[in-house]
Parts: C-alpha cells; structure tokens; sequence
C-alpha cells in the first residue's frame, strides 16, 4: 500500500516488532507506527480502514473486541486472513449491528504476491466498498492491465471464493503431482528431463504460477548435486482450507470430486509409516516396458492435465453458484472472481483469462463446459486424456485426480446414469419410493408422484419416513 | 421382541395409531400399549428400558425431556434412530449427569431386518448393557449361529459404527451401480442377462443381500412387460448419513474416498436437467466394438468389484481406528463390529465372516489389507480390476467408485508418493517448510527439523505462520 502512494500506519502486539520494522523494512517510507491499539486508531483517518492480517479464528475476534472501544460508527474493519466464511457471514452482521462496518478479504499471493502485489477477494459491508476500493485496486496484482481485485459480494462471499480458490490450489497441485508421478515412474524420466518438460508447457495452455515453480523445484539441486525432491519427506501437510472447501461441498450436495480427492491424496501421504509396510506386503502389477511414442505420451499428459484442470474449475464455479443461491447472495461475478485470479494469487495462470472470457460473453452460461472455448478445449484433450489414464492404470501409477476428473466428465455428460439402480435398491429394502423417469409415465406411473413397488412377496407396502440411506 | 418373548409396551404420541396397532399387527400378542407417557412409564419395570424409533435430531431431545419427570435412577433411555454420533455423546453424558443411562444403538435392516432381526449396534452408557443384552441379542439377526448384535463402546460409538456402515453401504450401492452401467452400456447387455450375472456373482465372493435385491431388481417388468429399472428416474436421493461419514473422515484426516465418491455420485446425479442439456454438447468417445472375450470381461468385473469393496471396508475401518483414538474410545472390538454387520442389514455378505475371520486371527492387525487373506484376494484381484477400469476409460462410462478405489490401493502400496512435490511447492510459495526423508538426513537438513529452501533469489527466509494452504 505504501509503494502505491497510500499512508500506512503499522501495528502489532509485539511493540519491539514496530520498532523493528520502522528501523529496517520501513525506513525511508512514509509508513507510521503505533505501539498501541489507541494510538493506532487515534492516527487514522475517519472512516478509519484497519485491515487486521492474524490468524484465523479467536483472534480475529480478540482483535476485533480490542478495537471497538477506539471505533465510530462508519468505521471499517477489514480481516485479510484465511477465515472461515461462516465467521465472516457472523461478523458483517455483529459489527453492522453496532453501527461499524465489515470486510472479510481473501488475499491470496504467497511470500511474493504479499510483496508485488497479491489477488485481493474482498465481501462484507458493500458500504464499506468506496472507501477500500481505490486501496485495493492499486495494491492489487494487476494482469491484463486490469486490477485482479473486485467486490465480491455480502457478508462472507469473499471468504468463501477465497476458500474455493484455496480448494482449487489443492486439486492444481495434486494434478501436478500425479503428473510429475507418471513422467517419473511411468517414464522413467530424471527431474532434469521433467523440468524440461514443465518449462515446455508453461508456453501453452497450462501456463501457470505453479507450472512454473514446479519447474524451478525440479530443476533445483543440493549441495550434492542430487534433486532436493528426493530428499523430501512425501507427507503432505494442510491446513484446513482445502477440507473445509470438501465438506463444504458435501453440504450443498455438489460434486466437487477432484479438491476431494486432493485433499483425500494428503491425508494418504501423511500415513507414511502404514503406506511403508503396506508396500512391502502389497504386489506391484506386473510391468511391462512402455512400447507407445513417448513424446505422444507426454502431448497426452498434457493434454489429461488441461481437461481435468477444466473439470475442476468448473466444479469449483458450480460450487459457487450454489453456495450464492443457499446463503442469499446475488448471482455473484463470476467474470469478476476469475478476472482476479488471473495474477497475484497461487492459482494465477493463462487459463483463468479464458474463464474470465467465458463469463464476460455470456454471464449467464450454466457451466464453462458450456461455453464453445471449453467444449471445444475438453473434446480435443478427451482420447489422449484416456490414453493416459488407461495406462497409468496398467503400470500402478495412483491417479485420483485425474480419474476423478474423468469420471465427473463421463457422469455429467450422461443424459442417463446408473442411479436409477440405486433408487430401485433403497425402494427395495427402505421403501424410499422413486419417482417415474420423464417420458415413462403411465396410469400407475404418474409424473411427480411418489412410487413405491412390491418387489418381492415380502415387501411390505408402507413407504419409509425415518429411516436413512 | 415380542416374538422372542420379551413383553412390550408400545407407545405413539398419535394414540389412534396404538389404538389400531393392538388391534391388527399385535393383535394375539403379549403387547400391550400406553395412550401417554406417564402410562408407558408406570407400566415399565425397573429399570425401566425405553428404545425410541423416531427421526433423528431435535425430536429425540423432545421425547427424552418428556421421558425425564417419570423415570428413576437408573433406568434406560434407548435411542434406535439414524442419530448423528456427536448427539449421542452429548445424550450420555447429560443423562448420566441425572442419574439416567443412555444407549445409543444403531439398527440397519430395512423393511425386512425391522421383523425378522435387525443388525444391531449398541454404545453409550456400559452400565446398561447387562439389562439390555439379553433382549439385544435375541431380538438381533443371527448370522453364523452368532447374534448380529455387541456392545460397540462408550457414549456415541454405537451411532458412530451405524455411520460408518451407512457410508459403506452408500460405497457398495455406487459399486453395484457402476458394474450395472458397465454390463449394460460398455457390453450391451439387457437387464435380463444382467441378473444372470448377478445371480452367478450371488453365489461367489460378492454373495450379499445387495447383490441378491439387485438381482431381483434387474428381473422386476412393469405390466407392461419393460423392465422396471428402464422408468426410474436417474436421480438418486440421500437422507445425510453417507455425506456425515464423508464429512468425518475429512474431519479424522483419514482417506476414505470410496465413500466420498458415492456421496458425490448422488450429487451429479441429481443434477438431472443440466446432465441433459450436458449431454447435449459434450460428445461421447468415439466408440469401437468390444473386441475381447465377454466372458473373461465378465470375470474381471467380478474381480474389480469385489478388489473395490475390500478397499471401501478396509478404509471405512481405517476410520473407525482413527475415530476411537480422537473420542477417546478404548480399540474398538472390530472382529465384533464385522461381526454384528453379516446378518440383518444391508450391507450384510459373505464377505464380513471372512472380515471377521481376518479380525479374529489377529485383533490388532494394522489394515485388513494386511491380513493373509485379503493380501492374495486383492493380488489375485489386481489384473483383472485394471484390465476393466482401462477399457471402461476409454468407453467413455463414469467409474468414480472403482478408480479411486484402485487409486487408494496404489497409493496405498506406494513407498513414495509424489507428495514431495506438494511439499516443495508449500515452502515455494508460502515458506511452509518441509521434512527431510529418513536416510537423506545431512548437516543441513536434520532429522525432525522444519526446512525451508530459498528455491529462488526472490525468496525470502521468514517461514509461514498464517498463511493456509
């Protein structure tokens, strides 16, 4: 904020930290300190804009309480930390029911976006929105000449696409990592060779933050000369973002398969112990030398990676669209969420301006599968995708990212899926009825209407009411 | 329970229903009824036991505060509803704060186990097991000569065990229905020769009731002589449990994805009207006439079903391990609970006497994968379940629930995963710091210690404290 132009007055708990920080980072800058929250307040400007960056939880709230008795009415306090959408819905009501205003802002961007520039999701108070905007804006990465900030929406829906985003970061990397698996184990390809790999593909259509890095990690050595990624422990860690995005699905009853998986494929890793006695005891298929074209295997995985980066980007605008119906936000800009993506955050990529494209020429399209660049796109990735899938079944490889990805596609473009059996089964022994498919009704059919059959001699013909399946 | 000889006392708080059931279904039997709770409770002998078969939620709070004024230390208030786990812990320990003892049971079966024996799966307060065990275990199916019925664990480890087995049954459903689709739109095959199959696979390592209904589904013809299946709609509902064991694995951090792609397939399901206008634009694979041999396609699908349970059971138990470590259950008696789930539910099958086999061996063996028996089932297995999920890949026919079994089996299996890679990509760009991997300990990378690589100049040397991902 301060490299745009913007007075910034720094506080933290910790006064030494002030002191240190006015003496190093901030020498030389326009940027003021406060060694305590009445001061901090007493120097700012009215509306006063305090963007609290802690962590998420309890002390957002502590803070918040320690603010209060420093704050008039129109004064706004922004929270830039990864907090649960559900406590940024609560705060915009509490703090607007005392006469103060509320911002939960998703920042996302790392070490480096928090320096140039990161992705800004802000949603609260939209009264709040004129006095941030011109801050934001400008502190904001900017890609394509456009800021990637925008408002989001009430109460918590900043948070929430924040938190989406976060998903999508766990499905980009687990993608990446099944990736790197299948050229490594499938291939029998050095880091070396998959880095070059990686640097080809970040001039296509993966172009990406993450592609890039992923480079740069497999290229990058120790002291001996060997690849630092033998050396790390394979142990995913998380920090909850992710699973909150997975159970958050399960409660809307959307499909998010592949952050599932994601998240799922960490929980698996970090049981190293078990998995290492589990390989000792459990037969690898039988291996047989790769016999295909090996370039055309890799334009393949290439191909595999970019549909089921399409699947999960459109699981995750799916998720978004329900989750605006069932906690009342209007439609939310879904244009605008992708176009802020586009740089500063983790996430950012060459793909995120064809979303934005998407939803720029028609806002209302139902999915991106939908939109001709994604049909398209997804229709020409569909047999190498296959191929890749098919053989890293063959040769071991777990994939179940890509597997899941494909099996959304397959299901969701099925005009006519197996859950008819399944809708048959607990009419059978739950007697939870079934309702007629359309096209199909008849005199004891009849469309809406709730069907219950006697399927064997021993049904009875009471329909269930309590019990679940 | 009247039929075993036990005396009861039926109770609704719509009396007329008491009226007419004593009339017709009790007519000729020892029941007896209450028009009100005070007579229910006066007719009781102490210690009085209560079971209560009503909707999970606020409703068995409600009875349990109307129960309270007319019961006497001691006595037992049963709750045989699909109650989510966290209210039975809650349940225990407020009725035994007043003196009262709570279980909290599941009870699977259906329309069939609810007069002819249920699996029953009682926890909660231990000092009531000795006044109900008798009635329990008479009153629950027998399978094996043995009572489907033990007394699972403290306060909510009863309703605990009743999810988990909901989740596997959801799992089992979703596997039943994709070799449905497979038979049928990857092979051609009519419902009729379908229920062939099945009946074949009834009488093999698959032998189950959901094998056996499904069976008798495939066969059932509407009057007008088309299978019934072919009128169903595609849409399958939920009533929560199977999203609530998702739900708790995420929480648990345990890697049960069988489960949580059956919950997700009912989901995509259900988006009946946007798979419609899907199907519309996103095009199929272009489509080869099966080459191989039916029969051993056949065989394999047997295989591939039968390798994907053991790996929905073996996760559902990982998760059941985890659960009792994070409530503080004592080791759960798992060779019990696969015990109680072969007869009188749904999920019942040959297949839980030979997990209880492998559970009696050795109660303390680390996965079933581990268990002689279940090693060579999935080795023998293994060809055959790959063979089936590269083909259906490339027919284009949604498989969720058999690849990620075969994903978890090869993760599983894997001494390394490429969770290395996520973890390199954390400390990139979020400074999250890594471990290093046993035997690539050096000077500066020890054992234990929290590492972080400047993997680029940009890169700063502050680890991450508050950024989630």
């Amino acid at each position: 904020m301060n490299d745009k132009g913007f007075k910034v007055c720094a506080y933290n708990r910790t006064t030494s930290k002030v002191d240190y920080f006015l003496e190093h980072e901030a020498k030389g800058t326009q940027i003021i300190g406060a060694r305590s929250i009445e001061e901090l307040c007493s120097k700012l400007k009215r509306p006063r804009r305090i963007i609290l960056l802690v962590k998420a939880g309890q002390a957002v709230d502590d803070f918040i309480a320690q603010l209060e008795p420093f704050l008039e009415k129109g004064d706004i306090i922004i929270d830039g930390g990864n907090s649960h959408y559900p406590d940024s819905i609560r705060r915009t009501h509490e703090l607007e029911a005392k006469g103060l205003l509320f911002v939960g802002s998703g920042v996302s961007g790392g070490e480096e976006g928090a320096r140039n520039g990161p992705s800004l999701m802000p949603g609260g108070s939209e009264a709040a929105w004129p006095h941030i905007k011109e801050i934001f804006q400008k502190t904001a990465a900017q890609a394509e000449g456009e800021p990637c900030c925008d408002w989001v929406g009430p109460t918590g829906a900043g948070h929430y696409v924040k938190m989406v985003h976060n998903g999508i970061e766990y499905g980009d990397m687990q993608l990446i990592a099944e990736a790197y698996d299948i050229l490594k184990r499938g291939l029998d390809l050095s880091e070396d060779e998959i880095a070059d790999i990686f640097e080809k593909w970040n001039s296509g259509v993966l172009d990406s933050f993450l592609i890039e890095i992923t480079r740069d990690i497999l290229r990058f050595k120790d002291t001996d000369g060997e690849p630092m990624l033998h050396k790390i422990l394979d142990s995913a860690g998380q920090k909850g973002t992710g699973k909150w995005t997975a159970i958050d699905a399960l409660d809307l009853g959307m499909p998010v398969t592949l952050i599932g998986e994601a998240v799922f494929s960490r929980c698996l890793s970090s049981l190293k112990g078990e998995r290492g006695r589990a390989s000792k005891i459990l037969a690898a298929p039988a291996r047989e030398p790769f016999q295909g074209d090996k370039q055309q295997f890799i334009d393949d995985l290439e191909q595999a990676l970019y549909a089921s980066k399409i699947i999960s980007y459109a699981q995750g605008f799916m998720m978004m669209r329900e989750a605006a119906k069932v906690n009342d936000w209007p439609s939310m800009n879904y244009a605008g969420i992708a176009a802020m993506w586009r740089g500063g955050c983790i996430i950012k990529s060459v793909f995120l301006s064809d979303i934005t494209a998407a939803y720029r020429e028609n806002p209302k399209i139902e999915s991106i599968l939908f939109s001709p660049f994604f049909t398209k796109a997804i229709t020409n990735a569909q047999p190498g995708w296959r191929r890749v899938i098919a053989q890293s079944t063959l040769w071991g490889i777990p994939i179940p990212a890509f597997t899941t990805a494909l099996s959304f596609f397959d299901g969701y473009r099925a005009e006519v899926l197996p859950a008819n059996l399944l809708q048959a089964q607990r009419d059978y022994f739950g007697a939870h009825t079934f309702k007629v498919l359309p096209g199909k009704e008849n005199d004891h059919m009849k469309a809406g209407q709730d069907i219950h059959v006697k399927w064997t001699e021993r049904s009875g013909d009471v329909s269930s009411s309590t019990y679940n399946a």
